[in-house]
């Protein structure tokens, strides 16, 4: 993969006559006039029902029909979107003719520094996510500068939980960046190659999830994604949230000094705060449900989770769905508690 | 991939708890006390319309309301059927929980000699054959005497396409074996291994199919598919016929030697006859439409085309559309002048 730094949509290039686009529908208005340079282009609309395998078959049928002549070998699949649009076209690429080209133009924050790295592609199968899916890593990655700085900045906010993930993670330096000064759409975009590098940095050691390594950009996924599930929050968000589990249980299991919890998130005004996380927590019916459609079963009823020593120092433990509840009981228990103060 | 040969069912190993049985229904008569002992498994009705896009995701939702409860890792699919099966189990093993392990048990000739060997898996979508596949090579392929042998003899009849396919293209002593005696299912049993090797051979040089070697395997598919498309022959006895073709073809270039395609297919009653070529010749209505969907393009209009000078020696050369018609045209009209003398 490589990554290609563009001021703008006229750096990125794309040969309109073996390139399928396949974008969201939404980016016509502001970048119309480069994606009408494509004769073989594709329209959707993201989000998860995108994502939906029930769907792929109509998609498929719309886009072969949109099939540039080049032969199978020179034509490329292009996303220029968010993860959702991402991950479709991702998947779609790697089964088109047994597989063929790929290259992303993330158009959001989140597609930039997460989703649009590392090969994965997925779709989900009625509700539990990415259950159908394959590596097929982005021949390029193309970041413009202009369409992320362009976005509103509320669209930011959705990135951190990836943000902060990678950053724990990898500690050191990125970690003591990120965490003293408030972050900025321009900080993230001078950011962004360190974020990726130490993505990919775990990605390289595992890619294809088979030595349990990639395990570890689950941190924060665990319950991230019942959070993501159930309350219908954006995947980023969802993470911020599951990385506060994380880490108080860390913090629970000894492992995470108590007062490093509390200074992790204590500079990021914009992440969720321990109260934000705490009401969502309560409103959260049923997190095993969604855990055991989760597919990172280590085997049987075990999953593996992500602790946090320090930054820089994440632990991989497994435990069961049944620590996992007892887990999720204690801290709503300490809600509780706490509130009683209030 | 390893091969296994086994004297019948009882000798195929697989963990029940940890393996997903996709298999032909029509085999629960026979085999119905060794299927039965996978708790995971999963009856499918053979043929084309199996591996219809149009209908994966209602089987992707069965599938994995059938996935056993072991890791993603542990978890092996495992195909018992024809082509048409292993086609569609091996792409959803390809695919699901972005791959899993892969296993066949062929119980067709077809598949036990071409199909189940090479890794290709693909889906159709409308007419279209093969337009969604993956790459996913079986780890082990079980070869099972007694499910080979139980056949009606005619099922050995529609494999003969791809035996002188594969004996053609390797030439030497498999060619001369095949070409002085005639076949029955006791001797091609026993070549099995020697004509599983000739295709790997192929196979390994070019796995992916992007160097254009692999081009080799469609000797004979060219006009072969539009055989099977229009006049729903099936595969093996379509590619015979089109066998037919490349070699005529290859005569008439000036490739081959005139008496060299008489003597190739002189002792084989079962393989079909210039008379029977020639009368399917002229039914096919339409057989551009099918070439041209047919994605082995080598760019634009250009098809590969396998000629043969003689067995062993194969000769690729880009061929246009319009030669092709062309040639079509020929071959019709030399059944007309022949046939104006009976």
């Amino acid at each position: 993969m490589s990554l290609r730094r563009c001021r703008d949509l006229r750096a990125v290039r794309l040969d309109p006559r073996k390139t399928l686009l396949i974008f969201d529908q939404r980016l016509l208005k502001r970048y119309g006039s480069w994606i009408r340079k494509f004769p073989f282009r594709y329209s959707v609309k993201s989000g998860e029902s995108l994502k939906d395998l029930k769907f792929f078959p109509k998609h498929v049928e719309a886009l072969l029909a949109h099939w540039p002549e080049a032969g199978a070998h020179e034509v490329c699949v292009a996303a220029f979107g968010g993860g959702s649009v991402g991950d479709f076209a991702g998947f779609f690429a790697s089964v088109a003719k047994r597989g063929v080209r790929f290259v992303q133009i993330p158009s959001t924050w989140l597609a930039a520094i997460d989703s649009a790295h590392g090969g994965k592609t997925a779709l989900n199968v009625k509700n539990a996510k990415n259950q159908i899916g394959s590596f097929h890593a982005a021949e390029q990655v193309f970041l413009v500068r202009k369409v992320l700085l362009d976005l509103p900045s509320e669209r930011l906010q959705e990135s951190f939980g990836e943000v902060f993930k990678i950053a724990l993670l990898k500690g050191g330096a990125l970690w003591r960046q990120l965490k003293s000064h408030p972050i900025s759409p321009e900080r993230v975009w001078r950011l962004l190659p360190k974020l990726i590098a130490a993505k990919m940095d775990i990605v390289k050691r595992d890619p294809r999830e088979t030595l349990g390594i990639r395990s570890l950009l689950n941190f924060g996924h665990t319950l991230g994604h019942a959070f993501e599930a159930e309350l219908k929050i954006p995947h980023g968000e969802a993470v911020a949230l599951g990385l506060h589990f994380a880490l108080n249980w860390s913090r629970q299991k000894g492992l995470l000094l108590s007062n490093q919890e509390g200074e992790i998130f204590a500079e990021q005004e914009l992440f969720p705060t321990r109260t934000t996380y705490d009401k969502a927590l309560r409103r959260l019916k049923k997190p095993l449900l969604w855990l055991k459609q989760d597919k990172k079963r280590a085997g049987g009823s075990k999953i593996r989770f992500i602790f946090l020593r320090r930054p820089g120092y994440p632990v991989i433990l497994t435990v069961s769905m049944a620590e996992i509840d007892a887990e999720i009981r204690r801290q709503r228990r300490q809600v509780v508690s706490v509130s009683r103060f209030h």
